[in-house]
């Protein structure tokens, strides 16, 4: 998923400065030796992967059919280490390596809701990522809030003994930021309802599709408020119970959660590196995120992400275009609950930020790119622009405002790490995103040679670039949705 | 659901005799007073069924928020029993009575199924109707076969200890008869998989989504033959499944069905009639069927077609025009499990063929209507031929090939009674039928008055029509899909 946090608090787009950049000396830009070098990988890239022979498609079915699931810190995903591992290995990476990250574990059990009175009627929910378990099942008549600003306006002990229950629907857009604009109520709900009084939450699922499967994701306590539980119901199911409350009687509501946190655990960011030459200590870092949440396959979110990044690598080696930087294609642990793989990267790379020149990450499912946006340097926007004039013939428009790197980049953009955002069309990606509908069938195998294209080009040509993207050089220009 | 066996067995479209009949004395045809009433209807119809105040989407919405699941035999479906007999009270009928119904109950308890080896994963599956239980966990290596033919090519003792699989996927056409050419799995699978000493059948799910939500229906265990448990899985599952199998490797599943049968159960099917003027013995019956699968609401399979109907008798009864026969509104009960509502009319009034008009039933979810089939007797098809003239407008085509009553009304037709179809647009039904899926969300208020325009319109005309249509003389067109 995307940065929880960036999506919810800054939705509007930001305009970064775009006062034109002055013209740069030739030997600043990419050499038409680089150029043509970063045609051909794209011309590769879209000639190899157009069915599901291609290696960024057999990389995702690979994950999602022999590990599937992978919540981090269960052992699913301790295989899919090894699996990456082992892939990164067999792809002829110069070197395939670890890193560890900490992260509190935790786990699902049951769960279960119905209606009690006035309509007996089975609900279908799903704990939000990282709640407490109900401890058995409760009981509560459901107060029903149109949104999350409803909800933080509730007085304190106003919820007393009360199910809170936001209803809000997630609207569908091809950037996905009507994500952003929902999905708060998530994240800040429980804490909200907790302040005046509920005993547990309820939200409408942060989802954009109509079936009767709920979407879960990390919600964001806050400190010094009690800890409810917390699930999303099924958008159908939502509908249901907001049907039933607009009768007017109290409908009451059992709901039962086995779910927690068990301590903390360690797994690993698994790295795949093509060496550099000249600069080989100076690196370009792409990746997806190699956990998922638990009712699909993590197909979408994220083997896609990992197989497309992994594949663009693969084929730089592949034609034998050694980078002069070196390029890193990481496999992140545990973004899903927090980040934890990128804050782990940038903890263990805090003093490299300058020796980075560029990060960015898949992590956005399987629809095309149609934008490349980046927070570079002004001084080195042209050489953005030059990566752009390869990637236009493949439908991609450069465009200088707006965009973020992800949620595992963002750790290492915080300390001044330049960036750059293949944008994809995300049209349908909420309709599965963090549902068991997340599964390798949403993925078409010809829109993958596209992605591989973008992603070896932009990793590619970063490494050449003749200059700094700007990192650790303030200011750049910061994500802005 | 459509009648199983029919659909399963006689797929190619079956071209009535359509010869032209002689021209009807203008005493045998409908008169322009009667079409002027209809017309009225069916713009009323229109005008009043255009979002969600209208009468035929509030009863769906009543019956799904109110009851939801309702199989038949549980509490919610006698709940939903109570529920018809209150809204045709309501709606003006001026009889309201129950006829009871008999069928073996059956329920359905957990369901769990996984991969065991070689790549540990849950399956997402749903016992079919009716299926046995797996009396705790069983295992078995799976046997995928392409279709129903190869399985039912096994030899005896071939699959000894083993669990058959039927990949096979329904493809999906707006008359929805992929499902006729799927829908053998369900129903003769079990025993065929049986036959070869399998102890248990998984299936590809009949239907046409690439939702994680497995499709439930009805088998039909063959007399002599051992009963094994039966499940479908979900489109994705069976993917994950086959692509797992592809590897090469004996592919281990743990299959755990908590279901069966529990006797005989009795329960009824609810009437409306507006009572009919001088024909009054006479009846032509519309309807829909009342109990509906478990893990939806019910929703398009089939409150709405009972909210149609009831809605278009309704409307009758509101513009005060008595018919001629009366018109009976049949809320079928246990339609799923084998047409035991439509059987248990046919045998309470299987002395009365020749004093039913016509039957129909509305049971193909919320699409628009748009072809008119009919098995009338030839010199009965000019009236059809001007019912047909007052749908025209709302985009309803009059076709004198093919077609069929439907799961309830053919019990009566193989007795002799003259039928219709009002065929409806089943692109999309198949993706959500028998699925958790089935919900209220599914339907589209302004596609109701259509629907309601043309069962008021052929209930009403039906009614009217100076002369028989055939019910009880032979030979009638037999139902040919």
């Amino acid at each position: 998923m995307p940065n929880l946090r960036t999506l919810a608090t800054a939705v509007a787009i930001t305009l970064l400065a775009s006062a034109s950049s002055g013209a740069l000396a030739a030997n600043d830009l990419l050499s038409t030796q680089d150029i043509a070098a970063a045609t051909k990988l794209r011309d590769a890239a879209m000639a190899g992967n157009v069915d599901e022979n291609g290696v960024a498609y057999r990389l995702t079915e690979s994950l999602t059919t022999e590990i599937g699931e992978r919540l981090a810190g269960t052992p699913p995903a301790d295989r899919a280490v090894e699996w990456a591992k082992a892939k990164f290995k067999a792809l002829g990476y110069d070197k395939v390596y670890t890193e560890p990250v900490s992260f509190p574990l935790w786990t699902r059990g049951h769960e279960e809701a119905s209606v009690v009175s006035p309509y007996p009627q089975r609900l279908v929910v799903t704990a939000l990522g990282h709640s407490v378990g109900t401890n058995g099942p409760l009981q509560g008549d459901v107060v029903e809030f149109a949104d999350l600003a409803a909800l933080q306006a509730a007085k304190p002990g106003s919820l007393d003994g009360k199910i809170a229950y936001i209803s809000h629907r997630m609207q569908r857009f091809k950037d996905g930021h009507g994500y952003g604009e929902a999905v708060g109520a998530r994240a800040f709900g429980p804490s909200a309802a907790a302040k005046a009084g509920a005993k547990a939450l309820l939200i409408r699922s942060i989802g954009t599709d109509h079936d009767r499967l709920a979407h879960t994701g990390m919600l964001d306590y806050a400190a010094g408020v009690p800890k409810i539980p917390a699930a999303a119901l099924s958008n159908p199911d939502a509908d249901l119970l907001s049907h039933m409350i607009a009768r007017g009687q109290p409908v009451r509501v059992s709901l039962d959660l086995d779910c927690g946190e068990h301590g903390m655990a360690t797994s690993y960011n698994v790295i795949g590196e093509i060496t550099g030459s000249d600069k080989r200590a100076q690196v370009v870092t792409i990746g997806g995120h190699l956990d998922s949440w638990d009712p699909g396959t993590g197909a979408i979110d994220d083997a896609v992400g990992v197989g497309i990044t992994m594949a663009a690598g693969a084929l730089i080696h592949d034609l034998h275009l050694q980078p002069r930087r070196t390029i890193r294609v990481i496999a992140y642990m545990d973004e899903e609950s927090g980040g934890y793989g990128g804050k782990a990267y940038a903890n263990a790379h805090a003093s490299q930020v300058k020796q980075h020149q560029i990060g960015a990450e898949s992590d956005m499912g399987a629809g095309r790119i149609y934008e490349l946006h980046a927070g570079v340097k002004q001084s080195a926007w042209p050489v953005i622009e030059q990566i752009g004039q390869v990637l236009a013939p493949l439908g991609i428009a450069t465009v200088k405002t707006g965009g973020g790197a992800g949620e595992d980049p963002d750790a290492m953009v915080a300390k001044g790490m330049a960036w750059a955002e293949l944008r994809q069309d995300a049209t349908y990606y909420f309709d599965w995103h963090h549902t068991a509908n997340d599964t390798l069938d949403k993925i078409e195998p010809a829109a993958l040679g596209q992605q591989v294209a973008a992603y070896a080009v932009l990793a590619y040509l970063s490494a050449q670039a003749p200059g700094s993207f700007g990192s650790g050089e303030m200011p750049l220009p910061k994500p802005g949705w």
